[in-house]
């Protein structure tokens, strides 16, 4: 279809419109007037070869002069414009893949060249929140069947960039998450590159949990590295903990979380296809993941966890992976800290071998790293665990973990929050269930992922027998707003810990 | 739960951000910080008794002082503020009513308090775009069941104002759309008012279409009246003709509407809300309905639209709503302008009894006003149709509207575009189909309804016999851009108008 370009000259406003990539425009300028942009809604905005769909903002005078127009934070880093630059704008028809979008709304099964278009687009930056959370709608819960997953995952891989290791054996881990504090991730990678494997980890930043993975590293290392920089880091020292987003191995795959946080959804489907497309995209063959059970988690029962490890073992084999599935107790939250710092405290009492470190989370770590271990054949089957608990108690990882900080760009202690507030029990007995989903929002209401410093030390767990008026937890924030908007959340709640005499 | 207050300045930057409520706040303000309202990216602002939840974006320096901030549009309308008022600003727990969407989405049917507070939040501007994208998602196709729909359209009614008229009777009609150029509301208002009924008309603007009856009429008058002015409108000549987002007699169906727009969505179980729940809220009793069934109206088939009326009686009956449904010919465009300022001048030559008055647009108008006629038994059954006509010939019509017209602000001829193009047939013979969406997807190319001269004066009719190079039809156009956008689109495609000897 011909295309009508037009020139505008960028502003920088500096607008930071959440990742949605919107063009500020006056109402009454002449450009926009004479070709009937202002008719539409959204625009191609084009800058050299660069080109994305944004949102049409229109603004008053006084913002910007005749012929000017600015661009939101996302879109002017995008485009790569510098002050001044000129920008073309054109019509762009209205997307293809939104049919497949609307397809997948009324019920109808998309094929896999309809996730690759839908994708792509995502990709390209052309969807609007609007758009994104109509698909992110359309995938939620049982509407994507197995098949579809597959599809997605596949689209996914391709539309980002694939790293090449030259290697026979790459390995990787995961943990499909909803149980605070759960942070093995450092451990497991310094335990695993000190046997010798290659583990390039990237993670996530929290969707809708206090503190991902890549939250809690960023308190203690660099994580935003370039694809490059992260592969010199590997070729180093074997290993990695690096932020997926900033290595844009599955870009599509972050703007669709962005609105799943937005939305406080975590859609099955979409989890797969994230994980395994995000491990392909690294290069991974070998991956143990992990699914926490209980009642708080976000698995809640056995049956569900049996099913969702039938689907990753599916797609991981349809798309070439060697998968191990491990079912865990998630009963309760795994170490002390539930929040990026809290929880960074943990992960190096473990990997100092501190003697007050946190005993769950050691041997959590020792559980996935020796399944990992077993996985890539690196010692007989059922030596695992004794194998990553050798490696660990000689120092092995610790000089790894830090030897990998500081290839990342330096090694730094976790902070610690401004204000701390215990919270006592009421009652005299045994804790006997502690629960994750409601301890995690308190630690959310806290600051936490936001304020690196903020979330919750734990006292307690299953099984303490505990006193009346004896501290079960300690909340962490940097204001007294948030402080304060935690704790009248928690004096709403009742037994958050269930304890019995 | 608590609420810590913080007050900012507010500076207006004029920022039209499309109906979403933003706050623009400086990332440094030392209000912000000191509070955390960083950490969150939604915060509920308040000014006097008014308040609505809006989206963080952040601004550096420049745009904004430190202890200022700026609202969109929308935001600063809602909260009545004024350049330099002092807004306050407090955390906002998160929705209850979200929870309810997720439900949906994952499959679980809703209950009456359900919509309730989905819609009220809707209702008080506490849903972002991409919360109401989810919602809208969640109720497309046959995900509401019929009961579902019931009380979707009773929250609507209950979340916006509603009109008292102290008569027994106040009758009203609706077309479910999807017929380009279908424009007999001015005229049956006319009909049925100058026939001594109350007809208090609200009517939408343009979904997914190139122009809605609101669309229209704003080219003849005023349609933004208060409901106080629409109540002295009706008082004064029985009738009116007005845009239904003014009077906020379904605020939230409005909301919802944009969203479904920006989807290009059409949900029948929102529409069947959307249209009884305005019909209650303005106070109506008996209702005709119109259901165009074609291969390319909204309806498709005989089945579908009996399905349609079955909902649509159910519903109406649930309401209190006496309703009568008629299923019409949707094969091909009504009248011959397709376009706002187009089709104003084909109800303006069947209002005035113009010899060249479209045929098909007349007996149209005929049937539905006939319809209402005997449906508030204003005659006999089976004579509505003849009685309409008695009123139309007789001019008391044409002087109704006008009337109508002249209390709404006053009468204005419509316009005429700046540019115009013809199309011609490549064929000789008779035409046999024309396909209505494609022909509503050129004249909005073309600019309708944002341009209201733009769109298409169509000249022939299935039936008309036609030599090549004849013109089927002309595109109107305000700017040589859309108009060229209209042509390639119309160039690349085939048999908009299939012809055969």
């Amino acid at each position: 279809m011909t295309k009508y370009h037009n020139i505008l000259k960028v502003k920088r406003l500096g607008i930071n419109t959440r990742q949605e990539h919107i063009i500020f425009m006056r109402e009454d300028c002449g450009v926009c007037k004479s070709e009937g942009f202002s008719a539409l809604s959204r625009v191609l905005v084009t800058n050299g070869s660069k080109s994305l769909v944004a949102t049409i903002n229109s603004v008053r005078d006084g913002l910007l002069k005749d012929g000017e127009a600015s661009l939101s934070e996302s879109a002017w880093h995008e485009l790569k414009v510098k002050e001044g630059d000129f920008i073309s704008l054109s019509y762009f028809p209205p997307l293809e893949s939104l049919s497949k979008v609307r397809a997948k709304l009324f019920g109808n099964p998309l094929s896999k060249s309809d996730f690759q278009s839908i994708i792509l687009d995502i990709y390209r930056g052309r969807f609007s929140n609007i758009q994104l959370a109509a698909f992110v709608s359309g995938c939620v819960g049982e509407r994507l069947s197995l098949n579809e997953i597959i599809f997605l995952t596949e689209a996914m891989v391709e539309a980002g960039e694939r790293i090449k290791w030259y290697k026979e054996i790459v390995v990787d881990k995961h943990c499909v998450g909803g149980l605070p504090g759960n942070r093995v991730t450092p451990i497991v990678v310094s335990i695993v590159a000190a046997a010798g494997l290659t583990i390039p980890k990237t993670s996530s930043r929290a969707i809708t949990s206090p503190s991902g993975t890549a939250d809690t590293m960023e308190v203690m290392t660099a994580i935003n590295l370039s694809l490059q920089k992260m592969k010199a880091v590997v070729e180093k020292t074997n290993g990695c903990i690096v932020w997926g987003g900033a290595v844009n191995l599955s870009p599509a795959d972050d703007l669709i979380i962005r609105v799943e946080r937005a939305l406080d959804i975590d859609s099955e489907g979409q989890m797969i296809a994230s994980v395994l497309s995000k491990k392909m995209a690294a290069g991974s063959t070998h991956v143990v993941l992990d699914i926490p059970v209980g009642t708080t988690a976000k698995v809640r029962s056995q049956k569900a966890a049996q099913e969702m490890k039938r689907k990753l073992e599916a797609v991981g084999h349809a798309i070439g992976l060697k998968v191990k599935i491990l079912i865990t107790d998630g009963s309760q939250p795994i170490g002390r800290g539930i929040g990026p710092a809290l929880e960074a405290k943990d992960v190096l009492a473990v990997i100092r071998n501190s003697a007050d470190a946190p005993n769950d989370l050691l041997e959590k770590s020792l559980l996935i790293a020796g399944a990992i271990l077993e996985l890539a054949k690196c010692c007989e089957p059922g030596r695992g665990i004794e194998e990553a608990k050798k490696i660990l108690l000689s120092g092995k990882a610790e000089e790894k973990f830090f030897s990998i900080c500081e290839a990342q760009g330096g090694f730094r202690e976790p902070p610690q929050a401004k204000f701390t507030h215990e919270v006592y029990s009421e009652y005299e007995g045994i804790v006997k269930t502690i629960d994750n989903r409601r301890l995690s929002m308190i630690a959310k209401l806290a600051g936490a992922p936001h304020d690196a410093a903020a979330g919750i030390e734990l006292f307690v767990k299953i099984g303490t027998k505990i006193s009346k008026k004896e501290p079960l937890y300690r909340i962490h924030a940097e204001s007294k707003g948030v402080l304060e908007y935690a704790l009248s959340y928690e004096r709403s709640q009742k037994d958050i810990f269930r304890i019995e005499e």
